[in-house]
């Protein structure tokens, strides 16, 4: 039910453009759209771009896979335009709120939600890259198993990456901890550290400079990106509260920081040093091959090559 | 009123170590004295170890400058041990309270408080090198303006480094915001993250990578430092709660972060876009020179040379 499927991808900034030029460097015929000055720039780097209307009506005529790559507060605009029958995905850094966008906006749109887990610094087209998702993790969050999540899967696969399935919720959830909050935690670093003025900075070195690194990030993407995941964000900043308050209260009354520098060292190892993988295969044509999908990701596993409608993946 | 002058280094760590490996280099005579690990393997690359007595007897002998580089803990039983009239300094991670235990245990050691601001995650012997302070800040605390202050800002050259003067309170406001809460923070971030669960770990990329980075030094040292300096700590963890606290009112009211996000961002620009800087001299026999070197590192100015006794230094 597979094929190696044209890909249409909407908006070309950093990582709708890498998708771009990676879908093309593994020979697949792309197309895109954008806004004027990234889509100057695509079609100076030799790209087809289209205009919006155009671009999405020959996806749908060729039924090509669509990649939604805008900010997340120009999907409702795009997915109004996607012609029903659509095969759809994104690469969204929030899954819950363009789920709900998805149902309302371009209800029959075939969807499958995605969120590349790669980024830099910089932003738009002149930084895309493509090999930005090699070796990166790329969610795949699908309701059904059809063919447009092994669209997707392959997509990812194409770009050097390996896919981590999962439910919006969880997604969502698991990013407002380990990719918003660290934004969250930088600006409020680089901010105390800067009202320590001019000699603070002049000491600064190692940990205040890894610790604000993401600071230097373009706010308007920052915020867009924490804010559209304002729910899920805001359970993580109230962990991140309660466990500086306890740290603070502990060094207030005893004097000692051990229950949250352990606690810190240990979940530190935990990351760096992530146990041996064994492998496990999921038959997407099982009627529970989505359970079997979601428990993979929730158990911290991920899909490393397809083969048919045969994922083969890694548990640890 | 200054000569290149033999060095004895007590504790033959990551720091104190490098101390020594530095002078040494620089054609300094160097001896150490150390515990019995460490000692062993700096006997072992060629270093002369002594035991503490004999070491610190041999430098007030031979008027040589004593670098006191054991962890705060252990300051005050090496302390009691100087003898009078000894040229003194240290390279502790706070100053204020190494002032007061040298004011106390060795009132008449002729000291000057120092602090290099550098380190790595691994500790000991082993991870020492001459090269450790190439580029970076040593604070120097001095009280008056003297010989010992050359001795320490002439080690200070030897190693690489540029100088910061400063005074203890000072010094420890500072590093709280740009040292210790940096660690507090990555802590608190690993743990959340790893609260998280598997999927989160699994998830994690760039910004939680660099925002854990130091959760990883070894936690009774990070705890020794942060748990040193606490007083000072306890205000930086105020603002970092604080700042946090009013980012989470702002999302939950209003569902905006820009307030916060934008005044991260423009404290990171400070910190990686430094003004440049413009000459000046001290002269260290003027009755204002401690006052002039205490303005200097206020306002985040530095040392970076010295000629006879006046200094040439830098300020933004």
């Amino acid at each position: 039910m597979s094929r190696v499927r044209d890909v249409c991808v909407v908006g070309l900034g950093l990582i709708g453009g890498s998708v771009l030029r990676a879908a093309k460097a593994a020979g697949r015929t792309v197309w895109g759209a954008a806004q004027a000055e990234d889509a100057a720039k695509a079609e100076a780097d030799g790209f087809t771009v289209l205009r919006l209307d155009e671009a999405l009506e020959r996806a749908r005529r060729e039924d090509a896979l669509v990649v939604l790559a805008v900010p997340l507060p120009a999907v409702p605009d795009v997915l109004r335009k996607v012609r029903p029958g659509t095969r759809l995905t994104d690469v969204t850094s929030v899954k819950g709120p363009v789920a709900d966008a998805v149902h309302r906006y371009a209800p029959e749109a075939r969807f499958v939600g995605g969120h590349p887990m790669a980024g830099t610094s910089r932003s738009g087209w002149d930084a895309s890259r493509a090999d930005l998702f090699q070796n990166a993790a790329w969610v795949v969050t699908a309701e059904q198993s059809d063919d447009v999540l092994i669209d997707v899967i392959t997509l990812a696969f194409d770009a050097g990456a390996h896919v981590v399935p999962t439910t919006p919720e969880e997604h969502d959830a698991a990013v407002a901890r380990i990719s918003h909050l660290p934004h969250v935690l930088a600006a409020v670093l680089a901010a105390v550290g800067a009202d320590g003025g001019p000699l603070a900075l002049a000491l600064a070195a190692g940990s205040f400079g890894d610790g604000t690194r993401v600071a230097g990030s373009r706010p308007e993407l920052v915020r867009a990106m924490c804010e559209g995941n304002r729910d899920a964000l805001l359970g993580a900043v109230d962990d991140a509260l309660g466990r500086l308050g306890a740290a603070r209260g502990s060094l207030a009354s005893t004097g000692g920081l051990a229950k949250t520098i352990d606690a810190g060292h240990e979940a530190r190892l935990k990351l760096i040093n992530q146990p041996e993988r064994t492998p496990l295969t999921i038959d997407l044509t099982s009627p529970e091959a989505i359970t079997a999908l979601h428990s993979l990701g929730s158990r911290g596993g991920r899909i490393v090559a397809l083969n048919g409608t045969t994922v083969k993946a890694e548990i640890s």
